[in-house]
């Protein structure tokens, strides 16, 4: 008898070994999703992984640390990724796109994300925060290659870094409550709060005022930026009255 | 001769319990706004404080690490000091006197600080991150206490809560960038992000949006959140008419 009757738990299949270092990475992601690091063993991850606890160890002889290390890189290229869309369309359109995959990243890291950023427990701070912190860094390289700019000066490059902040931190406070506001209205927020980020760097900096003009330029009409547009000048209006 | 000679160095004076506690954490923290915690050994800071490193060991017998941990209670209690600003005036007003004073406590601690919200790397992340988090939950307490609402739903929170890691970001980056801008212009900056961060989310929160108009007719004519309307309504009638 060589076929496995079926609901016996995961077969012992015979992988490759690039292919056998993808699923335990994969695997560790999954626990480190549900469990914070310090929850997480090797011998779960082995159970859950379907394969004995030995061959852990021959991928990951550093064991429980360099198989952290392993996913959060893993996941680190994975988050650069989500940045990297396609250079077409409004602006706005290209964030929103970003934000849908970099939102769906969060949603299914779960737990996982938080400790992610957290720098986790299990590892080196500085190394790991090296590590997000990389990710940061090409997250705003990434959308400032989107503006029509060639050399951002430092208020520019310092809205936009501060922006990229706030959408870990509304991420994480989006988790912490349950994930509400609905995802789709976090990822409207987020590129409202980008634009409202260089309006307000745009009032005391001559570059993010060209660069703000030059992508609203590219806005289709009634798009995006014509509703926030819309909904800030009704705002103001009759806040300017009352005063 | 009981009088010492000027500038023979730290003397070594008699001083009561809690007043050498505070000499030392003063002095670990002024270490640790130089150098980075795992760069800082007790006899750095004995020697700084001109006393033995057996008399730093008598205060805090865990040794470096129960020294940074309290280094580290003592700047955040001061941290949440800054937000406590007194409850009269304008928002606006209020919000950059709370400003002027934490950009103050960032200048002064410099490096210290950014390892202070890295966590350092000497003590568990867990802790560290507990007593940095404790920070930020209370300074949005307290900017929330400031604002004309009793009981603040989540997507208000949401917007205070972005507001103070935006803060924090941009303090770091405004240290990495040799402490450019001037520090006057990043709190006028910080005080529009808020106003902008909550426009933002006026417009799709009510809550927000009676809040923002109530704080708004509270401010002087002519003052802060007029000339950010100006400015504003100056820069959205361009893109408009272009678009």
């Amino acid at each position: 008898m060589t076929s496995r009757p079926p609901q016996s738990g995961p077969a012992y299949r015979r992988l490759g070994v690039a292919e056998r270092r993808g699923q335990l990475i994969a695997t560790a992601q999954r626990l480190f999703a549900r469990t914070p690091p310090e929850g997480v063993s090797l011998d779960d991850v082995a159970r859950e992984a379907g394969v004995s606890r030995p061959l852990v160890y021959r991928y990951f002889p550093g064991g429980k640390q360099q198989l952290y290390e392993a996913a959060l890189h893993s996941a680190a290229a994975d988050l650069e990724l989500c940045f990297a869309v396609p250079a077409s369309g409004p602006f706005s359109e290209r964030l929103a796109h970003a934000l849908d995959r970099y939102l769906a990243f969060v949603d299914e890291h779960g737990e996982g994300f938080a400790a992610l950023l957290r720098g986790g427990s299990v590892v080196e701070t500085s190394r790991t925060t090296a590590v997000v912190d990389g990710v940061r860094r090409t997250a705003a390289e990434q959308v400032v290659r989107h503006l029509p700019v060639r050399h951002p000066g430092p208020r520019l490059r310092m809205a936009v870094r501060t922006w990229i902040t706030a959408v870990e931190a509304a991420s994480l406070i989006w988790l912490d409550e349950d994930r509400q506001p609905p995802i789709g209205e976090l990822r409207d927020l987020l590129v409202d709060q980008f634009v409202a980020q260089l309006f307000v760097m745009a009032v005391r900096d001559g570059q993010t005022a060209r660069v703000l003009r030059a992508a609203a330029a590219l806005e289709p009409r009634g798009g995006r930026m014509d509703a926030l547009a819309d909904r800030t000048l009704t705002m103001f209006a009759p806040a300017r009255l009352e005063s």
